[in-house]
């Protein structure tokens, strides 16, 4: 990916490009994450944002006021239905997102969409198939893959580094927001749920998840444990009412084991050459586990804005026809996960198979 | 609490009153405990160390060496029997516990029992039932109830500064040290559920427990839960791979929330004045929920032994004839919830009703 | 500095009061800093930007793209007697302050000036001499008073919360950026004798400066001593060669001490309940010195922007005729400091008096 | 150093060896650090502890209830001159090292001196001298050296690892302990001299040091540098002021740097790959400074007892007739830095030539 394009410095370079702007996008939703999207599309060589829609006044009237030259509606179907547009950026609320992909796949727009996919896994299917049949991409926003940290765990366990993974650990904690529409499970989970999968790549069998409301009717506490095969166990503590931040995550393998901290500036991923070596005798009490335990290591982790990377990656994908790793597939079994999560929730940690 | 006697500091004085010694004990197993209660005990005006009993001729030298004034045997049955000590310590494996504390507590001793108080429930019923009949006091070794962290903890709960309780969330991992007799949920929950018993002060009314074992059999990573009455909800994990030790505890509650982080030297204990102020209006999408984000406040921990603490009061209760926080009965409520963990566990998260 | 308008929300009344403007503003720089300044201003109801000046192309492009309705120049001339002006923002190279502050006051414009505020004392008293005959505002840009962070330390000294001060200890460490034209004492310096002049309010009798140059003939690393009357000493530990960031400072005093660790995301300060009680008996083998060691106390740090209530601030002395606390003569107060450092520095280590 | 014996665990060859002693000591002094000095040869197969000296009855109390089989006296005198000890362990205050060493190789005893060596930089060469004469070891308690932390900076440093040194910064700061004979430099600052003594391998030139003292009279907080040749510099900032401990040191080389941090558990030595690559062309204004930033790697520091590797050590270099690293000379080169540290702080900060 280190080779997608930013825009060059030079400013009449830029105007010379910007006529060739190979993905010309709309994009609905312009409350918190909109904004940032389309201050990333803006850094892109490649891409013209030509419209933009929100249902809030206020929030039109800051999209006007920032870019002035852009159209502004309140009605998705002007986006839709606009030659003008090749692709749509879906950054509204998780119940809207199936219609909206809906309409923006049969009117021949590719689709990037805001995290979880959408509400349930068949909603998720049909745009999959919908978009296969329209020879359309779809991308869902699963911006940490897009992240240094991520993208150096994931060749850490490609290589081999860690050896046979053992296990999964992400603990995702803050003090708010509370959402008036899911609960924490569909709030923070999809982040390391993504993650996983995209680590893991294998599909967890079971899940069983626990939590409890306090507040709002929706679990603002949560704990998943995933049961993937070959004894490899994942487990996600989320959690809206800590008084501090935690985004922390351990994952242990034979060889090595690892600690990425999101909140630390520097050194978010430290590698550690520590295990447990056993050599087994006659019998359990003669079994010997032994402790290695050496050298430390964080690698250099590169300070890039994933979502500028993942946006340019979009592009690449729609120009040169290419299969997301984030694409449908992967949204949907992020959503699947989630289902069988509240599955489990709702019955107090029933075992859900996938 | 505070007001214990340690040992003065004048040695004639100490010399005149060792003679009055008040709880004369035998200690059973000198492995890697043992001698840190004995330690303790030694630091201790009122007791007197009689005897020490180990199967293995390593430790027994060792206790040879360090107390040679002590008799020291490879037969439990000669400290039981001895008309010269009131009470046995027994710290041992788990599974050795039920046989020694009832040959304990027949011949006439009061008993102080490392944690978990025993393999399983009925065991502990049976001690309990045997003490009261013969008015004996038992103790579980709950060792942190008497760290000054908990202690604190505890206070802030009891004065109400936390409000009502929201949730408590533990995590206790590091790397090693593999039992060959247990899991990682007896090796290390037990204390989690022994602090977490004594500061919510209720039974929880159902357990869900997940984890996986790696290397020789038993689960080495785990996660509880635990669903108490009024929407109080808990969560421990434990985990022996883990390449760095963790010792943090959330607590929220509706008022404040705090953190305990066992691993700092200073400022164990931090109260953060956050929370969420619901200002509910008609229906849930008009439901305001408000942060509250307030001064942090870290309260002075005393650096105090809990061991001494411990054994300090094991000798008030029992002279003083008082029952222990961490009685036969506390130990069993944490007997009781290892093994519903353990059922949980077993069928993957199965809900476990206590 | 609570009262301060920041622009409000609705885009109407904003469009009503920016005819209102009341400080029009010219800038001179568009390097690191200035885009900065700018887009502060830019958030501020009573001021507005006018024009824009930078010696290079490319900034200048930068700028008109940036902002398209402002009028861009390499001419600072045109600023300075431009009649649509009434106050220049000069964020250049410290060498070139002197000669544009003075054309501004001389063309009747109130000045803004990036720190340190001139090269030397001489240059900094004729500007004040100036502004004073002209009745103009100066203002330096010590942007730190302006952080949550360092008014909540200023209000603990205030109000005698710390007690008697006995030193202040800063850190200002990283890797990079070296500049050319002036040592790290001058670049990172100014910032620690800002703030210290403002807490302390009193004038060092006497510096000491070492330090040492291993790269490009200016020194990359140093430590300055400052001698206040009344045995308060203050130490300032500048580094351009350092692997990691460091920025925290020590301030202790008769009843508490503080740590303000500008690095932390939250709990920047925080102050402890420790000190020393001196019980002097008879003779110096008598004195009893005790340690007090109570709680720790972080109070809620705003996070506001300092650049934004700074500038609102020079709006405000403008308008209302009043004298900034970071007025010229505090911008002069630093510039000696700075003078008597490199003094010092020279000498290796020689004290120099102020 | 990784030979060096320890007892091993089967008591009966302790109990044959222990006849073997090869080094028969005499300690003086049990205040603070004489227990644990003890209680280190004690670990020793190679040692014998035959008498403890100290002049306070409370002391010798301890000393014999601690050590019942070992000659407890409050005459120095009966240690020199008894035929029954090899080394004399003098672990008093500075002010007493001279008089009690000499009298020590005038019995023809080696001696274990507490640090600093000696109150001045006469008395260390007089007792160099004294025992050259004799043919008797001097070993200066620089524990600091015997440190798995330390032993890895000077292998990194003797490696070439951190390529040219460029600086070494150090912070040692807590709150307490005062003392009633010396000031924070002679208390705090030999850990530091000793340590950068031993790494940088060369003499400082030339020292600066400021202070202040708020209590006793004695400076509580001081600043040192200290100017080596070809442009190292070192600086060392003492203070038993401060609310916080902290055991900081920074080393900064040509090619890498690193941070020692003391009071972390794990992890104490971390190696950063960042520097400074200069590439000049014509003139300052060309001269490139280029960053370099990549991995971070925290080296496996063993968790090694220091005062026993020094210990045993000693028995070492005394029974093979070795000189110490941590000899006389190495105790003179700090006493002479403090010395000049002293003069330099009396005069507010004067270059002080070595």
């Amino acid at each position: 990916m280190a080779t997608f394009l930013t825009k060059p410095q030079d400013s009449n370079a830029v105007e010379e490009q910007n006529s060739k702007a190979l993905v010309r996008f709309g994009v609905v939703g312009y409350g918190y994450w909109g904004p940032k999207v389309i201050r990333n599309l803006d850094l892109l060589e490649e891409t013209e944002l030509v419209a933009i829609c929100d249902k809030s006044p206020v929030s039109r009237r800051k999209a006007e006021k920032a870019y002035p030259a852009v159209f502004v509606t309140d009605d998705a179907n002007e986006l839709m239905t606009s030659p003008d547009i090749d692709a749509i950026a879906v950054i509204t609320p998780v119940w809207t997102h199936y219609e909206l992909a809906k309409a923006a796949l049969e009117n021949g727009k590719h689709i990037f969409v805001e995290k979880p996919f959408t509400s349930n896994s068949a909603q998720a299917q049909e745009l999959i198939a919908l978009a296969a049949e329209k020879n359309l991409k779809i991308m869902v926003d699963h911006t940490f893959l897009f992240t240094a940290a991520v993208q150096k765990i994931k060749q850490l366990v490609e290589e081999g580094a860690l050896g046979k993974l053992y296990y999964y650990d992400s603990t995702r904690v803050n003090l708010g927001l509370f959402q008036h529409d899911v609960n924490v499970i569909w709030d923070l989970a999809p982040h390391d749920l993504a993650i996983m999968d995209h680590l893991i790549q294998e599909s967890p069998e079971a899940i069983v998840a626990t939590g409890q409301s306090h507040v709002n009717g929706h679990e603002d506490i949560a704990f998943i444990t995933l049961y993937f095969p070959d004894k490899v166990i994942a487990h996600i503590n989320v959690n809206w009412m800590s008084p501090v931040k935690v985004r922390t995550t351990l994952i242990g393998g034979e060889k090595k084991m690892l600690v990425w901290n999101d909140v630390e500036p520097d050194e978010k991923v430290k590698v550690y050459d520590k295990g447990v070596n056993v050599s087994s005798r006659e019998g359990v009490y003669n079994m010997l586990v032994n402790y290695r335990s050496g050298d430390m290591w964080a690698p250099r982790v590169e300070q890039t804005e994933a979502l500028t990377q993942e946006l340019a990656y979009f592009v690449d994908c729609v120009v040169n026809d290419k299969t997301p790793i984030n694409d449908g597939k992967a949204g949907l079994r992020v959503v699947r996960m989630l289902e069988a999560a509240s599955e489990s929730l709702r019955q107090r940690g029933a075992l859900v198979y996938l």
